[in-house]
C-alpha cells in the first residue's frame, strides 16, 4: 500500500504477543482478565481477545460501552466515575449487558436511587495514592457511607474495591513502581478484610500496565484491567514496562525538509496525529523515537534521534550527522509514540504489515 | 439540546466579530486576508468568512486543500512544506484550482521538474527566526539555488516569501512580539530588495495570530494568514492576541465528582478532548480556564480555578473553597482552551449557542 501521509502501522504479531503475554500473566497469578480497550480503542483488535477468551472489558465512557456493546462485548466496566447525565445511555446499556461503574464518593447514590432503572454492578474507587479520583483508602466513613446507602438501592449490586495507580507512570525507577504497587496492595486488602464479613463476593480490581507488566506479587487481587500493555509505546519502554520490541505501533511519516545547518528532520506527523505527550530525554522533550521502516515491520530506534517540537502537522526530528546523512526528502520513517492510547485516538484507524485496515471508534458526532 | 458528555461550544457572535476584525484589519493595512483554515477547519465556518469577500485561504495538508476544494474555496495556499508523496492529489486538485505550495529548500525542484502536470504557485517560506522549516533568511545561496532551478520548470509558478513567526507563540512580553514581527519584516524585506527586478511580481506572505492581531505596521507585506484568530485560545489570551472576552470557543464538561480534601473537581473531559497542550500558570501546568456556563453563552473565568492535570477522559480541576462548594456533581461547566486549533481537531464538531451542529473536517480513513 503506498503511503503518503501520517498513518500508523501496527504489528500484528506484537500486538498479539502482548495480549497473550498478559493472558498468560493472569492465568498464573489466577486473576480474572478485563482489559481496558481505552487504548485500541477496536472492534477488530477486540476480536484477538477472544481468541484467549477473554470475555469481559473496560472501556473510560459509556460511548465507548455502547460500541463495544454493539460489537458483541457483554460484561463491560466503566472505569471512570459515574456521569449522572449519561444515566438514559446507562439504563438502556444495562438492559443489555453486564455493566459496571465505578462510584467514587457517596455523591451519586441518592441521584442512582432515583434514576436507576435497570440492574448494574458498582465497584468502588480507591484512591491509593494516585489522587486522581476515587475515594481515599483512609476515609473509612466515606466507604461507609457509599456501602450503608447503596443497600437500600436493590438494582444497584456491590461487587468490591478498584484502583488505578497511575502513579507509577510517574515513577523513576522499577523499585518505586513496586513500592507504589505493594503499597497499594496493602491498602486494598486492607479495605477487604474490614468490609469481608458484609460482603463476602467483594473482589479486588487493580489496572495499570506498568505494575501488571513488571509486578510478581498480586496476593488478594482478584482481577486486573491494563490497557496499554496491548501496544505499549516509549513512555512504557522509560519504565520498564516493556522492550523496545514490543511497542507494536509505529506512526509512519513522510519526510518533507532537512535542516542541514541544524542537522534537523522535519517530517508530516504533528500533534494532530501524535498527540503532544512527552517525555524527558535528558533534560530535554522527547516527542517520539525514529525507526527506520522495513517491510516486515521496523529496526530499534536510531541513536540520539528523535522528535524535539511539534507543531499542528509538523514534526522536528534531532539526529546525528551521520543518520542525517541516510534519511531523505520522501523517504518514510516511523515514529514510536510516546502516548499510543493518544495517537491511536488521534489516528482512527490502524494499518497493518499486511496491509489490512483496522478501523478505530470514530467520535461519536 | 441537552449536553451529557463533553462538547465544544462555539459562540457565533464572537467567531463572527474575529473574522470581521481581521478582515477590518487587513483592509486597514491594505493586505490580501488569506486566513489560515486550519484552526476551524470547517466548511460551516468557512462559509462566514465568504460574508466578508474572503476568497483565498491558508490550509496546513493536501486532505483539508482537498476537504476546502469539494466545499466551494478555489484558491488555496498548502502553508505546509511540499510533500513529494501526495503529489498525485497536488496535480489532481491543480488542475481544478489556483493551488500554491510552500518549497523550503531546493530538495523538491527535480522532483517537481519530472512529476508535476499542472501549473501550481509556489512561495519559498523564510526562516526569520522560528527554525522550524523554511531557508534561513541569511542563507541566499540556497534561494539563488531554488529561483534558478524553478525557472526552468514552466509549470511552477514563483508567487513571493512567505514566514510564520511561530517564535512569537513563545514571547514573554508583547514588546518581545513586537521585536520578533519587526526583525522578521526586516528580513522579508530585504529579500524582495534582493530579487524584485528579477521577480517585479513577488509578494511578501506572513501569518501568525499574534503578530497580526497586535502589531499595526506591515509596510511591504501583501499577505496576511493567521488562523487561530477565529476562535482564539488562553494562549493568545496569555500572550495579548486577544481578550478573555474574544475566546470564542468552551469545552461543555460534565462534573463527575469532587474531592474534598483536595478542593479538586473531576470532570468528563480530558486529553482526548482538549489535547494535552498547557501554559505555565505560577509555575504549574495549566492545561484550560473554568468558566461556567450560561444560556447565552459563558462568564469570565473563575478565578484561582484551572485543570492542573489531564488524563485520558478526566480532567481535573484546582479551585478555591468559595468555587469548590459552588460546583455540584451533574454540573456543566465550560473549560477554555489552552490551544484551540488542537481542542477543535479532536471535537470534530461545534455546537453553537442557538444549538446548531456545524461539522469539523473528518479524519480521512
Amino acid at each position: 500500500m503506498k503511503i503518503a501521509r501520517p498513518t500508523l502501522l501496527l504489528d500484528k504479531e506484537k500486538c498479539w504477543k502482548n495480549i497473550q503475554e498478559m493472558v498468560l500473566k493472569a492465568k498464573k497469578f489466577d486473576l480474572k482478565f478485563r482489559p481496558h480497550f481505552k487504548t485500541h480503542q477496536s472492534a477488530g483488535i477486540g476480536k484477538w481477545f477472544k481468541d484467549f477468551e477473554v470475555n469481559s472489558i473496560s472501556v473510560s465512557s459509556v460511548d465507548m460501552a455502547i460500541y463495544f456493546f454493539q460489537n458483541g462485548w457483554n460484561d463491560i466496566t466503566i472505569a471512570f466515575p459515574f456521569n449522572q447525565l449519561e444515566i438514559d445511555e446507562v439504563n438502556k446499556l444495562a438492559q443489555q449487558i453486564n455493566l459496571n461503574v465505578l462510584l467514587v464518593s457517596s455523591g451519586s447514590i441518592e441521584f442512582l436511587k432515583k434514576n436507576l432503572k435497570n440492574k448494574i454492578g458498582f465497584y468502588i474507587e480507591v484512591d491509593t495514592g494516585y489522587h486522581r479520583s476515587g475515594i481515599r483508602a483512609e476515609n473509612i466513613n466515606e466507604f461507609d457511607s457509599v456501602l450503608k446507602q447503596s443497600k437500600d438501592i436493590p438494582l444497584l449490586d456491590f461487587k468490591g474495591f478498584l484502583n488505578h495507580s497511575g502513579n507509577s507512570y510517574h515513577a523513576k525507577s522499577q523499585k518505586e513502581i513496586s513500592q507504589i504497587h505493594h503499597k497499594s496492595l496493602q491498602k486494598m486488602k486492607e479495605l477487604r478484610s474490614r468490609y469481608l464479613s458484609q460482603f463476602p463476593q467483594l473482589e479486588l480490581s487493580i489496572g495499570d500496565t506498568p505494575c501488571c507488566s513488571l509486578m510478581n506479587d498480586f496476593t488478594g487481587i482478584d482481577e486486573i484491567r491494563p490497557g496499554n500493555f496491548v501496544f505499549y509505546d516509549v513512555m512504557q519502554y522509560r519504565l520498564g514496562s516493556c522492550s523496545i520490541g514490543q511497542i507494536a505501533v509505529t506512526l509512519a511519516c513522510p519526510v518533507v525538509a532537512k535542516n542541514q545547518e541544524l542537522k534537523e528532520i522535519i517530517i508530516y506527523g504533528g500533534a494532530v496525529h501524535l498527540s503532544k505527550e512527552y517525555i524527558l530525554q535528558n533534560g530535554s522533550k522527547c516527542f517520539g523515537y525514529i525507526v527506520r521502516l522495513r517491510k516486515d515491520g521496523w529496526e530499534k530506534p536510531l541513536k540520539n534521534t528523535f522528535i524535539i517540537s511539534l507543531s499542528q502537522e509538523h514534526g522536528i526530528i534531532k539526529t546525528t550527522d551521520e543518520e542525517f546523512d541516510k534519511i531523505h526528502i520522501g523517504d518514510i520513517i516511523g515514529v514510536l509514540p510516546v502516548h499510543s492510547c493518544l495517537t491511536a485516538n488521534l489516528m482512527k484507524q490502524y494499518l497493518t504489515l499486511d496491509e489490512e485496515i483496522i478501523p478505530h471508534m470514530q467520535k461519536k458526532c
